[in-house]
């Protein structure tokens, strides 16, 4: 008998409920004593994801899914060292936001809890069931994941161990609970617990944000696409600018932060983009008809309107030529998925008006889109990226995983 | 023709554009000026009411609705003077919220900025259109409005002097918008304006909140039921005690932050609930069986279960003793709606508990559950109460109608 997704999450608020009490030595130890349990039952672990692997191969999944599945003893390691990792950062729980006197005398402190259940929808990779649950525990709240019906084994595997992990160390086994029914239905039905999940974070394709959209009941942040630009001012330092756009554009092209559109002052553009070209070996470039004019119709395609709005994930970038700092702002704003921007100028009016004028979640003056990250922001680790404004913009470390309560205390005051 | 939902969505996100980039103190002049014209054109605004009232009656409405619905010279007084009183607040865009160094040079500043778009579905009650346009701007977002049809009048009469003030000061007419269709379709229609609107604030009934949970895309903050409880501990002061429950349930019972449910300690159960049962005169009780024992059958009835859960907004009160403190916090678990939750005590361990184990937006000590609300906190103005955990909680002013942004400088910082 499996427990239903409404039983399995009574479960997680019940072990919520004690880790909003449970003390920062507390949570570190479990966090500890858990990354030793994963490293000792490695064996175990690679055995279900290796059952996994064989059942996706025999389905016919594609390389990079199956990549993405993948563990192996490094791998392993790593999940163990992350939750070391998280043990070892500031506990942000308790934390006084801000307090103050009213004239009547009451005392009004803002305090930072926990939000109580966390739950995640994820796609693949079984690392996520650890990077979670270590986040979760740490900021004082339970893990209640629901990952994909391929790594079911995996996650299963993986979710024993930190479970078994958490209660030797004296904490609710259910601070992480997974779902084992993996169907759509299911998925649905966890978004739509409203007084059992107190934030779902998505991660995964266009299709489960477009569930969640349609579906979900429960608050969530959206861990959005970053269709991320680089804008070339007129003031720009060239050397400098082409050596930001190569990093940003190609160290990693598949992740949210690499830089997918190019933008060029039309005072630079001759000069730069014949750079670009040159320095963007291996890009395909896809760009408007002033770019492709200066550039070459061999060199560059050319770009709908589409293409501009598009997260390649890839070695292709779309390239635009500009009258001016409006131009590139208006284009943004057009294109952008309010991720990352970035201007490379050394005109401090245009730096300015850049990161005033530009909506997204992070606005860099001279510097990589690729900077957008947690570990790089210095918070430790990270849950994800948001692209929403509520509650959490950016890079989501253990802070975002919180809320505050007021705590007020009187003398018998009463309103009049 | 009256222009689609979509379009006047995008001529408030053309508004908020503007808005972000307004200095305070052409908010400030832009709300004195719409506040000046709301009073010399009080007429106009009160014709438009009491077509608004004629149709209600005819419609059969009941005196409730009517109430809510009905202007005055006193009430459109108050709405010019609640316009100049947020522009005299100070400005949340802006602040810088936190900042730091990285080891790579990196300056990453967390700016205050504003939402862009808010949504506000509202029910009756005229004079919330002007509140919420007020606050919105003062905030640097555009006010995107959709009220009751029964309040149309009213509320476009309004919309439109607010316009012509804001434009009058050379700020955009639509930093206030107004659906005028305010058919079933249109709202469903409005929340789901992802792209378009920031933040949907639904203010109105059961209904409406099942509507947004079943229907909204765009990101919302509930405003929800207070099912707010006082527990009267055994190391209160017994006086203390019943000045505050009185206050807390009668000095105005249909609001969220009145007390819907008491609580009382065994030890002090025989005193205290005989001190409250006179005290609370005019109130209806319901009881558990320990509470009518003391009390009396006649004076009090018997509670179900429900309504432990209830909002009364009445005069109308449920009543339970409990054996200690775990017994208040664990009925408080069951049946509080996260709104505010009040413990009067003299024991500095049992509020320590108290205020620590209680999962609400607000926790008081020796207060009057009275006391959650944005004028109270000294927030100036409130544009709603959250009982979500999500980005805001507890009383929403100024601050919570914004969002941040990081602003990064480097000097051609790229990643390795």
């Amino acid at each position: 008998m499996t427990a239903s997704i409404l039983e399995l999450g009574g479960r997680a608020r019940a072990a919520a409920r004690r880790l909003a009490l449970t003390s920062t030595a507390d949570k570190d130890a479990a966090l500890s004593t858990a990354a030793d349990l994963l490293l000792d039952r490695a064996d175990d672990v690679l055995a279900a994801n290796a059952a996994d692997i064989r059942q996706a191969e025999q389905a016919g999944a594609g390389a990079t899914s199956i990549d993405r599945l993948r563990l192996n003893a490094s791998r392993i390691e790593a999940m163990a060292g992350g939750l070391r990792k998280v043990a070892a950062l500031p506990d942000p729980v308790g934390e006084i936001l801000d307090g103050w006197r009213r004239p009547n005398g009451l005392r009004i402190h803002r305090v930072r809890v926990p939000l109580g259940v966390v739950g995640i929808i994820y796609e693949n990779r079984p690392n996520v069931t650890s990077d979670a649950a270590g986040l979760c525990l740490k900021s004082g709240n339970a893990a209640f994941l629901r990952g994909s019906s391929a790594a079911i084994g995996s996650n299963s595997a993986i979710a024993a161990v930190l479970r078994e992990g958490f209660a030797k160390a004296g904490l609710p086994e259910d601070s992480l609970v997974l779902v084992s029914d993996t169907s759509r239905e299911s998925v649905i039905e966890f978004m739509r617990l409203r007084g059992v999940i107190d934030c779902l974070i998505p991660r995964g394709g266009p299709a489960l944000i477009q569930a969640v959209l349609d579906s979900a009941t429960v608050p969530f942040v959206i861990d959005g696409d970053g269709n991320c630009h680089v804008y070339v001012d007129a003031g720009a330092d060239l050397d400098l600018a082409l050596r930001i756009l190569v990093n940003a554009k190609t160290q990693r092209p598949g992740v949210c932060n690499a830089a997918e559109s190019l933008l060029v002052h039309q005072a630079v553009a001759g000069k730069f983009l014949a750079m670009a070209a040159g320095g963007l070996e291996g890009v395909e470039l896809l760009g408007d008809d002033r770019a492709r004019d200066i550039v070459g119709l061999e060199r560059m395609g050319a770009a709908t309107d589409a293409d501009f709005s598009q997260e390649f994930l890839a070695l292709k970038m779309s390239v635009a030529v500009v009258d001016d700092l409006d131009g590139a702002i208006e284009h943004i704003r057009r294109h952008g998925s309010g991720h990352t921007e970035a201007i490379v100028t050394s005109d401090l009016a245009a730096a300015d008006r850049f990161t005033t004028e530009v909506d997204a979640a992070v606005v860099m003056v001279n510097a990589s889109t690729r900077f957008t990250d947690g570990e790089e922001f210095g918070f430790g680790a990270e849950i994800g990226i948001s692209t929403q404004k509520l509650h959490a913009r950016g890079p989501m470390g253990l802070r975002e995983l919180t809320t505050y309560k007021y705590v007020i205390h009187g003398e018998g005051q009463i309103r009049t």
